[in-house]
């Protein structure tokens, strides 16, 4: 196969020759320019489209009243690469699989973005008006985010009645997500010569009883908008200790609590702080979860249109980001979230294929 | 005052200003060329003294049968200077205070055993022949400790019927020493992203039983040739965790054993594992203790000479190693151990006097 053309994405051709050529442009985050690039002048190429660019983030936008509208969003940006570049294609028909950095996470929904785009402006009519985004830097902390830089830069862009994320999911709708918070739980002491203990207090013993709650708690599973959630609470970190001969006089827990969408960060916080009641919590980190809202008509059309059983999203997405502007968000693409961030990340051909057609069934109407 | 003369030490003049004239002589741990060389010249010009230079390791013999024989040692070097060099007076009198590196660990010691072993040459007679031990890299591991190397070399200068060491020990006399032995205890888990912990196994909590067991034990205090021990088990370091969103697959739990005399090393790994049944335990360093040794005739004559109540070593200390070869030691020496190794450790000179009046009392005879 010749190399991909970097500055010439064909959208109209097979959509998983597309993912190929947008795994083959390295996208790393911070790195995005070239695909941004990319995407942004295949998209310019389509009638009936406004495309506007804020950094390395792309938005096209279908004319249309912000009550129907719906938003499609995907991240440009991967992980670092590890050997597994360019892509590879494994198996023929229905077993082809494609691999290479990008391909689980989230390339293959970003090819089933551009694809349908391409597919109704060319059809010249389309069921809602759409705002298609193209972020970047969302595999790195949050302040870097190119939808939350959206978000703040420019919130009319992020409005509209229903949003899908397209982050791999199996192909399955996955419904709001899950919030997350990480909390040091800090124990103190005081040091002494470990050849005379009672000299001291020691911080490691102190943390008995915290790790004893962790390993007692039982997790709560909630139902929130139809949609079974599980929730974890684990100890994600421990330090403590300065030589072989000192009783530590410091001791840290780090525990990270994944919670369901029928709580806020505050909330969460206070179940946190109420667990671990008498100990010195400290919150260090933080993003809400976000609500499925299946009960939305649009949500329903939506789910009829593309079929199969909606789960819920244990692990944190940007669909918070949405929900936190009021607009009710799912999450739906091909791949494995289980094999995002490996080296052998890959995605069935085949999921990709339907999932082009499942969102130009809902969007051509 | 003057620079310290590096190259004459001047045994027959007051301990206190030789104690001064060794801390200015720079002695880290690896670098005890020079205080050796001075010590080594000091004692070859007194009469009467066989010399061995084994390295930076000085021996001093008196002769005389072996089974009367007592050996002194001290070791020379120090832990790392810390802007406390040069020494320093502080107070007059009872008060007087000598500051600077090595001031408590254990020049103070050294001082002692130069101007006694001068002064007994000079008086031609002697209680008892005494082999005097000045060594290097008592500071750094074990492997490089010079009075190890001499009882590899030439076990035959270790030889004799009670030992003393002259570490701090305000000037009283501590029996033999508490062993150490160090573990680690090794929790397995299975590594998953923290949004689905249930995938995984949590190493950190599986970590809770093995603290409880450390918060919960009670440490021996047991009673070994008339003094009292007292035992600790501890947690010296505590490691787990990889990232804020893993589930860590494993955790590490170091503890430090002391343990009285009473127990050999095979015994006191035997308890260790006792207490963690159940749990993966790896020893990974350990050096037995050693029995005081105070119910021989030779010790109740050393005790008689320089009087007060002995108590027990909780420190591990080279007296293990005289024990190791079947000599029963003590440590004597001025100087607090509790304030070895600090920036501001200093001695009182009044402690220094006292040891040399009362070692000079025991071998004058």
């Amino acid at each position: 196969m010749p190399a991909a053309d970097e500055t010439r994405l064909d959208l109209d051709g097979d959509v998983v020759a597309l993912l190929r050529q947008l795994i083959d442009i390295e996208s790393v985050s911070g790195d995005e320019g070239p695909i941004a690039d990319a995407v942004e002048g295949a998209l310019r190429a389509l009638p009936g489209l406004e495309v506007i660019r804020d950094g390395d983030c792309v938005v096209a936008v279908s004319p249309g009243p912000t009550d129907r509208r719906v938003i499609i969003a995907g991240h440009l940006d991967t992980v670092p690469v590890a050997g597994n570049l360019p892509s590879r294609s494994v198996g023929t028909g229905a077993e082809e699989q494609i691999f290479g950095r990008g391909s689980a996470d989230m390339k293959g929904g970003v090819a089933v973005q551009l694809s349908v785009a391409a597919a109704l402006a060319h059809a010249g009519r389309q069921a809602r008006p759409v705002t298609w985004i193209f972020y970047d830097n969302e595999e790195v902390e949050a302040a870097r985010n190119g939808l939350g830089r959206l978000a703040r830069n420019r919130p009319d862009l992020l409005a509209g009645e229903f949003a899908v994320l397209c982050e791999p999911s199996n192909a399955r709708v996955e419904g709001g997500c899950q919030g997350t918070l990480r909390v040091d739980i800090r124990l103190a002491g005081r040091a002494a010569h470990s050849a005379r203990p009672w000299v001291g207090s020691n911080a490691i013993h102190a943390a008995a009883p915290v790790l004893d709650r962790l390993a007692r708690y039982r997790a709560r599973e909630p139902e929130v908008d139809g949609l079974t959630y599980r929730e974890g609470l684990s100890a994600v970190g421990i330090r403590g200790g300065i030589a072989g001969n000192v009783i530590p006089d410091e001791c840290v827990v780090t525990v990270n609590y994944r919670f369901a969408p029928d709580r806020d960060l505050a909330a969460a916080e206070a179940h946190v702080r109420e667990v671990f009641d008498g100990f010195d919590v400290t919150r260090t980190d933080g993003s809400p979860g976000a609500r499925p809202g299946l009960d939305r008509p649009v949500a329903a059309e939506f789910l009829a249109a593309v079929g199969g059983e909606p789960g819920p999203k244990f692990g944190w997405t940007d669909v918070s980001r949405f929900s936190a502007l009021g607009v009710p968000a799912v999450n739906y693409g091909p791949g494995d979230p289980l094999l995002a961030h490996t080296d052998d990340e890959h995605t069935p051909a085949a999921q990709v294929r339907a999932c082009r057609e499942a969102l130009l069934r809902w969007l051509a109407g």
